[in-house]
């Protein structure tokens, strides 16, 4: 782990008090000499900052009087509110619809609003490939077999590391290394279920989700979702009580699509409302690292204190898309989770574990990570004043504090599947609502990516995607 | 694909003759004018052929009479029959069984006979590593994604040339690239079946066939294997018209753990019977490559013309353990398999493709497996003769044309199970037959790995199994 500089962490505090309102758009920002006095830092450490912060375009310079906070951070869409509340339980048919969108995100040529992945040219590729160098002239022959059914063990330990440094104390044997976090869930619900079972997920809910209940022949019981604060605990302590749920699927922070992250005491009420109910939770925690605040969210794995959350992650979102690594600290379904895994695929690939055990030792891990986060924050503003410029004004968007997705609600009349296919023949993709949902809701709403470099044909895609929904 | 020596040719011509007996162990081989006459190859060629043949064990220079084959090549010990006839169909419960022995195989120091994987020494790892550098260097960044859902291009022709030079014309849509052979299996088992269904299975059969079934909740019907010439299609045939198979799952060459090879007309006839009963195959072919004869065997898959045989390979056993890159060429399923692919693992590991297909295309693949193949077939008769030399004279032994697995079938009050145990006990793993069968059958059989470079250690081990086999 590395250290981060003092005028860095300096910025940070600085920029989570513009993104939680505290310093609003064109509002000043305080003078050098009274943030160097305030909050007792050197006037060099305050500059520094403030170069930073107008770097990743959160602030800017106007001559002889000072930074302000740049007016682009300023969003004049409302928040939209909770989704009402679904049907009760659910057979899940949307994997053709899920294909279709998907099939659209093959042309390189495509605005890619409707990506599941950040752009790769914000990840560290250059240097992972000297990791994988370094990393395959050391690694002894006997271990191309050995790290298949163990894992790497410096992948394990670097892994296990992080956890540690994030407040949760995972026992080794509790991880199983996986082919990416989609694995990891696969394996950790058809560990804690049968066909026919009951599974509590969120609505909307990312699409895999449906699609993998869909495979598993496993009936959905969607929990509503508000877009800043999470489940409705309310909605599922009654699902609990009133049927026979065998497992939770969540993702308490940074929620997909919508952003959601819950509070630390919600998470712990949500810990041990499953808790009495004994029922498993897998935590989908895949966008953890991309937290736009000071504070990485704790996740409800933190609160575990019975082995009951099988909680999931992966380099895919934060770091090495396509070397399929991920994982899941399985608590006490991990030796299950690790059996049913040597059955199907029995490894991750071994080269790619020693390639991130090398990185997340030597690579500069955070700094990449504190860079992506920056690169992200202001590529969300950016989408959220180009959205606030040419969608209509009783849109809603969500203001998510981190990842890259942006959920809107257009208007009632709006029907996202026909804008996706108007959208696709001018070259835009985006991901419409109802593959979000196993009830094909969320008719009138569409998930954006934000996770591409802001530039001049973003712009124009959002003009043209105003002019479509206008036309509606 | 590069072109093979006229010397090297010869030299496996003569070691074919050796492996049929054509030519016995300690029988003079032809002098050089006199093969150099017959053959119409050039005295050089033949001499050049000859210190091959001795470099890999099969022949051996005496003083003043020249070249013998080889006593060792020799083996006094009978070969197996064709297993009893299996009850019709099982419930799969063996997977506790197999984790048991699994584990076993993970200190480093035991003898590995039990291992399922060749000695990693035997691979091209440090110019594989050379590959991925040089593969990562030029991939576009784009790529590190699209391959995902597509599969790295190169790689996928790579694969569809070395089917065509084999004799199969593969339409590229027909490939998807899997987390191994393994991955590739259960998605065409899962494609084909449902929960409760019926599959045809050999018997012995590969273990983790069995656990695959018995993960998916599926029945098995057992037909039986001999161990020169495959499955039993007269019990195939009778299992087809009076049982609702929905799919077989067969080794149609060098069948794990047999050793086994249909002849081409049997594995035509086998296509005919299944293309009858519109009966999908699954072709695990994952030794295709190990054969020790001048030929290739024939895949069933080259006579299918209707879509209805997957046929599954991998990297894995030939090439770069490890690595986690396979495949199924689909018929008329690709298109289901690939999207249960992408609701599962989504990819195998976009590095791993890259390195592959850089190597397959510059590494010198043909080379390497030739060399392979020689050190193989060299480390069988190893240890045929050294079980000659240590196991009761009544035991028998397989004596397969490729793959790194011998099957030994000992005098009937030979418990595999206990044999496993006492043989742990002395630091020597092997695998012992009941977990090749879904009805714990073969009690007195075990197979062992023949694919470590053979030392006094091996044979001190052989020894030793030889002992307490004899103390029964």
């Amino acid at each position: 782990m590395d250290t981060m500089k003092r005028y860095e962490k300096f910025a940070d505090q600085i920029a989570e008090l513009i993104r939680t309102g505290m310093l609003a758009p064109g509002e000043k920002v305080p003078s050098v000499r009274h943030a160097s006095r305030t909050y007792g830092v050197s006037p060099s450490t305050v500059f520094q900052a403030y170069y930073l912060l107008e770097d990743r375009g959160l602030i800017q310079a106007r001559a002889r009087s000072g930074y302000f906070v740049r007016e682009l951070a300023r969003h004049s869409l409302a928040e939209p509110q909770t989704c009402q509340q679904p049907t009760q339980t659910t057979e899940v048919d949307v994997s053709e619809l899920v294909f279709s969108v998907l099939a659209s995100l093959k042309d390189p040529g495509t605005v890619p609003f409707g990506s599941a992945f950040p752009s790769p040219q914000l990840f560290p590729l250059a240097r992972l490939a000297r990791a994988m160098t370094h990393s395959l002239r050391d690694i002894p022959p006997q271990a191309v077999i050995a790290d298949m059914t163990e894992g790497n063990p410096n992948l394990r330990r670097q892994i296990a590391l992080r956890y540690m440094v994030s407040g949760v104390m995972l026992p080794l044997e509790e991880l199983v290394l996986t082919s990416g976090a989609m694995e990891a869930l696969n394996l950790c619900l058809q560990t804690v279920t049968q066909p026919g079972d009951l599974v509590a997920i969120e609505a909307p809910a990312f699409y895999a989700t449906l699609q993998v209940l869909e495979r598993l022949k496993l009936k959905a019981v969607e929990i509503p979702v508000n877009p800043r604060e999470g489940i409705d605990l309310g909605v599922l302590s009654e699902r609990l009580a009133s049927l026979p749920i065998k497992a939770c699927w969540f993702m308490s922070s940074l929620q997909n699509p919508l952003g959601a992250s819950m509070s630390d005491d919600k998470k712990r009420a949500l810990y041990e409302l499953l808790q009495r109910h004994q029922v498993p939770l897998i935590e989908d925690d895949v966008y953890a690292e991309l937290y736009f605040g000071s504070q990485p969210p704790k996740p409800v794995k933190s609160f575990d204190h019975a082995g009951l959350v099988m909680h999931c992650g992966s380099f895919s979102k934060c770091l090495a898309p396509g070397y399929r690594v991920g994982w899941v600290a399985g608590g006490r379904y991990a030796e299950q989770i690790s059996r049913l895994k040597l059955m199907t695929t029995i490894s991750p690939s071994v080269p790619a574990q020693a390639a991130l055990a090398e990185y997340l030792q030597h690579g500069g891990y955070d700094r990449h990570l504190r860079k992506l986060r920056h690169a992200l924050e202001a590529q969300q503003a950016s989408m959220l004043a180009s959205a606030a410029r040419h969608f209509p004004a009783c849109t809603k968007v969500t203001r998510p504090s981190g990842g890259y997705f942006l959920w809107f609600e257009f208007p009632e009349q709006i029907d996202a599947l026909r804008l996706f296919q108007l959208a696709l023949a001018q070259g835009i993709s985006l991901a419409p609502g109802p593959i979000f949902s196993a009830t094909r809701r969320f008719g009138n709403c569409a998930r954006l990516n934000y996770g591409h470099p802001w530039d001049a044909q973003s712009e124009q895609a959002m003009a043209v995607l105003g002019r479509i929904i206008s036309s509606f």
